[in-house]
């Protein structure tokens, strides 16, 4: 849809935008602007002049890819800190007794869990999407809306009910999901969410994450990682921590601001995409490459029909044939002990990229 | 010492590095060659080709500037993420009572010891580095190094002794004094550090702070923020978490590739430093500034003799005084209600800068 905008390197067919998406062409040359004018020119100065407000600039930007309206996402450290804030901060002053882990997340989030659970005294469960067995004891839910390694897509407004149903809280994970498919978290009253931005996003290699607090939870949220930027009064010096009122209470430290103006460039690119359009693209493409393999291979495709912008591929000694594929210039991963996952991003990857990676497949495991 | 490996604009004298030092001029370069050859060339194949072990090769660069021998220091995170990490790791599993907090520190550090002691059960207690009355009720002590409003520069051996005799442990931030001065932490056996490395290390606008956990406490310490780096398989993929046997434990989640490798980049300028030269120029600089300050002006110099790399000075009205000093291009900052500070990077500072810089004060308030 935007392959034009992208740098992709002449012979490669770039399926891992799931892990770390391309870069837009222009961030080059905005890092340049970056690092030699504001930070070269301005120096300290460039504090005031745009770069103290950018997690909340460019959370609003996350913010309408992911159907939050401004105000409510804040762009700042690690995808496992923001669990850690986002469950810490849904767990407070809770009488219930369990948190529940969606047991096939990214293990970073059931880590993050067990470390909250341990520190608070809750007891934490497994449990998969399809089975959740919420109760009035469930304090929170920790979900993936994409699970990273079948590509299944879980229905994000279905599972936040049955989560609400119980009076229980929700944390979803769209590590996998934003800038794959609309998302609706103001509409859905989703309680926490936060995600990466360098799969979908393009951010850049570990471009920092974010965190979603809506308007409503921002006042009994508590923060954690109370550090100086999530302070009401930043630069007052105050002796006590008073959080900002605001989604600035999100915040902990000062914000990495060459990645996070890395992201800020790279968000250019979806200024004008029609997410509905770029969700029957990414349906497009997977189904394409998806009867493909199926036509020319006899490996088994474990991607459900309700996906995101992923297929995988059970595959016996996966990772030699991925490695034999990204010496072929169809570049994917793998995840033990089985599988090679390919990822479909719409911006840049093209029909003929899914038949050709998947005829390439076909050669080396026939 | 350095100048020349460093781009200040001209006409301007710049005395902020105590807050965001100036970019070594090949760090422009570096960047371009990790966005367009590393991210955009090479795509995810990068992350096994230097970028997965960056926080420890980084870290291992910061320690030989701190007294840290290798394997003991891991790049990331924001300095406020760190302190909770190392105060979290500091009272884990102790029967002691009270948390004593440095009140002279930057404030977020007590941000950052309140929550710990509200999360733990803790009591904190803030007192004066020069008063800590410490007793055996004390878990924790956590110092800075330089005070980031007056410079003073505490004793770290002496304080570092007083808590060990009654069994407590200490935490130094060394934000304001790592690339000033000379730090010994192996041989002092500081139990934790934390630090910056936007300051004297000039590692960009935000870039990744780091932590200091000793090889002989590496096997006790429970990183609170049990992210899925910090996991002895992190690729494994394994249901729960068990730490790396070193100080990758203290990794949490995906590292900001682009200002790790900024602040790599900028470390280059360090290689051949004596630092004990360097704090020699450190000392004549700020001697240099105050003589200057005293001759020429009635203000009043707050600053001890035993300091870091900065000259505070109270002034009535000091915002605008700043505001003003900074239109004549002498570049430092303000702290409220009134003070003046300035820093003095020996690495690109020079003496003309410390003449002129008191001269142009003394015309201002004159």
């Amino acid at each position: 849809m935007r392959r034009e905008l992208f740098d992709i390197p002449e012979g490669v067919i770039y399926l891992d935008g799931n892990s770390l998406g391309a870069p837009p062409k222009h961030v080059a040359e905005r890092m340049q602007e970056v690092v030699k004018h504001q930070w070269g020119t301005r120096l300290i100065r460039s504090w005031s002049e745009g770069w103290w407000e950018a997690p909340q600039r460019v959370g609003d930007r996350v913010g309408r890819l992911i159907g939050a309206a401004p105000g409510q996402v804040v762009v700042g450290d690690s995808t496992s800190v923001n669990v850690y804030k986002a469950l810490m901060g849904a767990v407070k002053g809770t009488e219930r007794t369990e948190i529940v882990c969606d047991e096939s997340t990214f293990p970073t989030d059931g880590y993050i869990a067990q470390s909250v659970a341990s520190l608070t005294g809750l007891k934490i469960r497994a449990a998969h999407p399809s089975s959740l067995d919420l109760t009035e004891d469930t304090a929170v839910v920790l979900l993936n809306q994409v699970d990273y390694r079948t590509g299944a897509l879980h229905d994000m407004k279905a599972l936040t009910e049955q989560a609400h149903a119980v009076g229980a809280q929700v944390v979803w994970d769209l590590c996998h999901s934003a800038g794959v498919l609309p998302i609706e978290l103001d509409a859905l009253q989703v309680d926490f969410a936060i995600g990466c931005t360098y799969k979908f996003l393009n951010g850049g290699p570990g471009s920092p994450a974010f965190i979603y607090v809506p308007k409503h939870r921002q006042a009994t949220f508590e923060n954690p990682l109370s550090g100086w930027n999530g302070h009401r009064e930043p630069f007052g010096m105050k002796p006590s921590y008073e959080p900002d009122a605001g989604i600035a209470r999100a915040r902990v430290g000062t914000p990495d601001i060459l990645s996070m103006l890395a992201l800020d460039a790279a968000l250019d690119v979806w200024d004008d995409v029609d997410l509905a359009e770029l969700r029957q693209r990414g349906l497009a493409l997977t189904a394409l490459f998806r009867e493909h393999v199926e036509k020319l291979t006899n490996l088994e495709v474990i991607t459900p029909d309700q996906r995101g912008n992923q297929i995988s591929v059970r595959c016996p000694d996966a990772r030699n044939v991925m490695d034999e594929l990204i010496a072929r210039g169809v570049i994917g991963d793998h995840r033990p002990p089985d599988v090679l996952r390919f990822g479909f991003a719409p911006l840049y990857v093209t029909d003929e990229d899914a038949i050709k990676a998947a005829e390439t497949l076909a050669e080396i495991t026939r």
